[in-house]
């Protein structure tokens, strides 16, 4: 078999292209099969054999430098670069990272963290290569979702501007996450569209039967083609009036087809445009069928009717679905409140709330940017716009959070997705860093629910609240399974709660972090030590009184927090007490550390930077047994 | 005269084009005159009369939403809004702010913060008009400038695929602050040439007498045209293609047309946009030849070779040329070091440093993100860029900081301008959120110089230290004046600097707030009072054993810096005690307060928040006094 063959990227050289096109058949059998086990991101992954096999079998990696736009679209690229046998570990803890990663192959040159980087990180390393006087390639992959995004535009114009030499692969598979929206991927339509009329019908028949999805709109388009012959001058203008040299559209799964098309992009100077057009899932049916479903998954079986993740949303909700839930209710009698996504709909659950409200929901693509300031405009004009982001994209619009929605002090809603440690997706898709970024932005009111329970109560706060910019931030995944409570209720802004009291150590816990401090609590206990638990749901304002009263009462403090320590909450209560002069109180925090925590479970992860039960009881003990301390009553 | 009768916009209502064209020449003469004395955005407002007048006229603010894109072009709208009588007091504490200020007037609907976000506010305004049913007009003005921003991009696309009613203005006077680079840029010049050459050759002389800079270029374009009739299908076809109706280009300065145009616009469904072509500083000749020096500047003598800001550089060093000079020097004997500017060459003097070194300069226009991508791409290729940004610009990259530069440890150096408070710009320039948002980084190396002659030696510590991305941030404007050293050194990482020795109380400074330490401490010798300087000059790393030893001399601190206290160095510094278990320390933060500081000079925000001589020594004064701490020595 061609693929038991593979150690290195030189091992294809020589094969034919018949054998190459055996050895796409296998990487995708090898594909379904291995993650069918770990999981991960099988469609995009399924989508780009053919390309990835063709890149290393025309190019020199690491020599010319291949740039994913995307991490998670590299496992092909895994595969031919000699780890094919790590497969089993896929996105396991301290095993084969699922995005790129230059610590374990010197062919991973550059680790995509979000969406739309690779221009730019390609203009960087062609920039470089003319300045050494050196002639390697550089290859940039990217899809046609991330084309959207404002960074991805920002470099399309400067590359098409500065005319240096390089390729940009447009993977155009009519899906980015979910179907992506705005006027770009209309102009790509057009352009796929049009080169099928340039050529005879028969030719553009035979495409679509390899491009199934293109075929329902041919006979519209012809129909629009024949009141305008304009549209005939149409292909690829957008890339050519920005300085690019354009070719395709190319099936992105034939093989010669792909090697000509590089092959001529080799012939001409300056930046070139591939644009290939690729089916997410290709050659698994399921995925083909469903690649929103498909994109990443956990393990599963080889049937798709019972994947293991569908099942396990179905007993506890997510933290997204009670989101969800809680605004479509609270919508529907308050005219204000209008949903908006960065190509997020399901992954937020806010697909739920346009099924309801279909004209009052708005996915703008990967652009968060845009997203954030759009939201200070509806709300200038008095809606109140929920936000629905991740915790990690939201960093692309800190900028437009500063000026545009805190500045001007306007009725913005974010709630905040996947925060705190997110597991498998590892570094760049920690949730780690909102509330020291939010945290020293005036004007803001941050919230993080310590369950489901109380997240319908902050969701129900946020409306209530029109003094400003509010968010909440809540974990990835189900939610702990506790009663949700028939009515929601506005929490009173700034209010901390006594989960359960104790003597001379409280935690202050957010989030999750609560149930963790609660079973330390009562760990604890079997030593007759009683740790009092306070739920720290606003991290901005804290609770002023109540930190006062625990200073006054001399208690010792542990801050538990999922997010970064730099910044964060505990940073917040420091800076409190040394405003207000209190010298006096014993502070210990316990979160993110200074490093980039890499992936694994959860679980895993915690144990790492000691997010856990046993490392709070111990640090618990170490607060009464302190060498300098007031608190060593124990000892 | 027609200015005089202005209070309100309805007071044009009735005017005749020619009384119009005398109020446009009025409020040039009004503008000139007045910003003579309090300095100002000349140039821009110069550019945008006429169009301000027209908007006025034909649409009724504020029902209809006039988005500036730039608060600093709204000077001619705060005149028709009943301000004219309040320019004397222009950008002056408590005074007429320079930009859109909603406080200011109700006219004022959207606070622009940085470049490129007035499209994104406007379909925000169009989308709530919609689902309220109302029936106002929405209308943004942007820049060609700031179209390259990516977030323009961002909702270029979106707009014109939910296809609402809206009118965009595209101001294009082929400056943005200098002159804008980039593919975009050379489409819009394009689609002008077009134009003219699609009319009689006759007409477009006479457009071009009103437009001088196209002029030149016009034989050239009509040369190239004969090459391609595609050419003459290009005119608007971007932004047709994005699904705008496109008007234009249309002379910014005929008030006729501008009314043709914008009648025209509210004829047709969906959004429309009007290109405008218009010129910088019209009407003053000084600005209209150099627009770059014109666009904002400080009082001037209505001679323009007298200018106060250009004699007053001359003394002593700017810190911006201090920083490029040293660069230049450097970059002598090392090949790896490249410049980086996003549309800010002079502003951040790299324009000497592309002198040099034409080729190792590179500006990308207005497109954070990306230059800062593109730096991670330099760097993972051996090179070491210098990107030289405004601190409030920055916020734009936040992501890209984290994920492409710190999260990948690359070469990447942040030679951060304008960073503190920046006077008369107000709160969206203010550059006082950098530390807050980066020292929560891991990887990232974070300078403070306290005088230009350390800055020098940060930029060599910056070339030399090769172990990831390393920042130096550093004020506005001019030095203070101090020798500077003939040989660049190197600073140890993580190293502070003990200025001066004292008894009880050590201040804690950065940058420029070292000097104010200083004198501090002089007039406190008076009292028998011997504080401690400190020169905090790297946020991170901290000078973890100088920070272990004050706490064993059992010395009071006091922090002090020009950024924001949330987040900030205090807050690393109780973080670091925390984390170490030390409890007894009195610190004490001095900084930017949880507010947006509004415009003014520098001296009066500083005194405003309690960044003066005269704070510090009453706080040092109290750290004696305390009620509960062991510092009472003095009573």
């Amino acid at each position: 078999m061609e693929l038991d063959k593979i150690n290195h990227p030189n091992d294809i050289k020589k094969f034919s292209v018949k054998e190459l096109e055996d050895l796409a058949q296998q990487i995708r059998e090898f594909l379904i099969q291995k993650l069918s086990v770990t999981g991960g991101h099988l469609a995009p992954n399924l989508g780009v054999v053919e390309l990835t096999i063709v890149l290393h079998y025309l190019f020199e990696s690491p020599k010319d430098k291949f740039i994913f736009d995307v991490g998670h679209q590299s496992y092909v690229h895994k595969i031919l670069t000699g780890r094919k046998d790590e497969f089993d570990t896929l996105r396991q803890y301290k095993g084969l990272c699922g995005y790129i990663k230059r610590s374990e192959s010197e062919h991973d040159v550059w680790e995509a963290g979000h969406s739309s980087t690779s221009l730019s990180a390609a203009m960087g390393m062609a920039l470089a290569r003319d300045l050494k006087d050196e002639s390697n390639h550089v290859i940039a992959l990217i899809g046609d979702g991330a084309m959207t995004g404002g960074m991805a535009l920002e470099a399309l114009n400067h590359i098409g501007h500065e005319k240096k030499k390089m390729i940009v692969v447009l993977n155009d598979n009519e899906m980015s996450i979910a179907p992506n929206v705005g006027a770009i991927h209309n102009h790509l339509s057009k352009i796929r569209s049009d080169k099928h009329y340039l050529k005879a019908k028969e030719e553009a028949q035979q495409i679509l039967k390899k491009i199934p999805k293109v075929g329902g709109t041919l006979a519209k388009t012809i129909e629009r083609l024949k009141d305008s012959m304009k549209y005939l001058m149409v292909s690829g203008i957008l890339f050519e009036e920005l300085g690019f040299n354009y070719i395709g559209p190319i099936d992105g799964h034939n093989i010669e087809l792909l090697m000509e098309a590089f092959k001529q992009a080799d012939k001409v100077d300056g930046p070139t445009l591939i644009h290939v057009v690729t089916v997410k899932g290709k050659g698994y049916s399921p995925a083909e069928i469903d690649s929103h479903k498909w994109h990443g998954v956990g393990p599963y079986k080889l049937e798709p009717d019972l994947n293991e993740k569908e099942k396990k949303g179905k007993s506890t909700p997510s933290y997204s679905n009670v989101f969800s839930s809680a605004l479509i209710d609270l919508a529907k009698s308050d005219d204000r409140i209008v949903g908006i996504t960065a190509a997020m709909p399901s992954g937020t659950a806010l697909n739920k709330f346009a099924d309801h409200f279909p004209g009052r929901m708005i996915d703008v693509g990967i652009a968060e940017q845009h997203a954030t300031t759009m939201c200070a405009g509806l709300a200038d004009i008095g809606m109140k716009p929920f936000f629905a982001v991740y915790s990690t994209f939201l960093q692309r619009a800190y900028d437009q959070l500063v000026h545009d929605v805190c500045r001007q002090k306007l009725n913005v809603v974010f709630a905040i997705d996947r925060a705190g440690l997110v597991g498998d997706d590892g570094e760049t898709h920690q949730g780690v860093y909102d509330l020291a970024y939010m945290r020293h932005i005036p004007n803001i009111v941050i919230m993080v629910p310590k369950d489901e329970n109380e997240l319908q109560h902050m969701v129900k706060t946020a409306v209530d609240y029109n003094d400003g910019p509010i968010a909440f931030r809540y974990p990835r995944g189900a939610g702990i399974g506790v009663k949700m409570d028939d009515e929601k209720k506005s929490l009173p802004i700034g209010s901390w709660e006594v989960v359960k009291e104790g003597d001379h150590v409280a935690v202050l816990a957010v989030g999750p972090m609560v149930r963790l401090a609660e079973e330390a609590a009562k760990e604890l206990e079997k030593e007759n030590i009683y740790l009092e638990v306070i739920n720290a749901r606003f991290v901005k304002p804290l609770d002023h009184d109540m930190l006062k009263n625990l200073a006054e009462n001399d208690k010792a403090l542990i801050i538990l927090e999922e997010g970064s320590m730099q910044g964060g909450l505990g940073s917040a209560i420091l800076e409190f007490y040394s405003r207000e002069e209190i010298f006096n109180v014993k502070v210990k925090q316990l979160g993110y550390p200074d490093y980039f925590v890499e992936h694994g479970s959860v679980k895993y992860q915690r144990e790492e930077i000691g997010l856990t039960v046993d490392n709070i009881v111990k640090q618990v003990k170490g607060m009464y047994n302190l060498k300098n301390g007031v608190l060593n009553l124990k000892n």
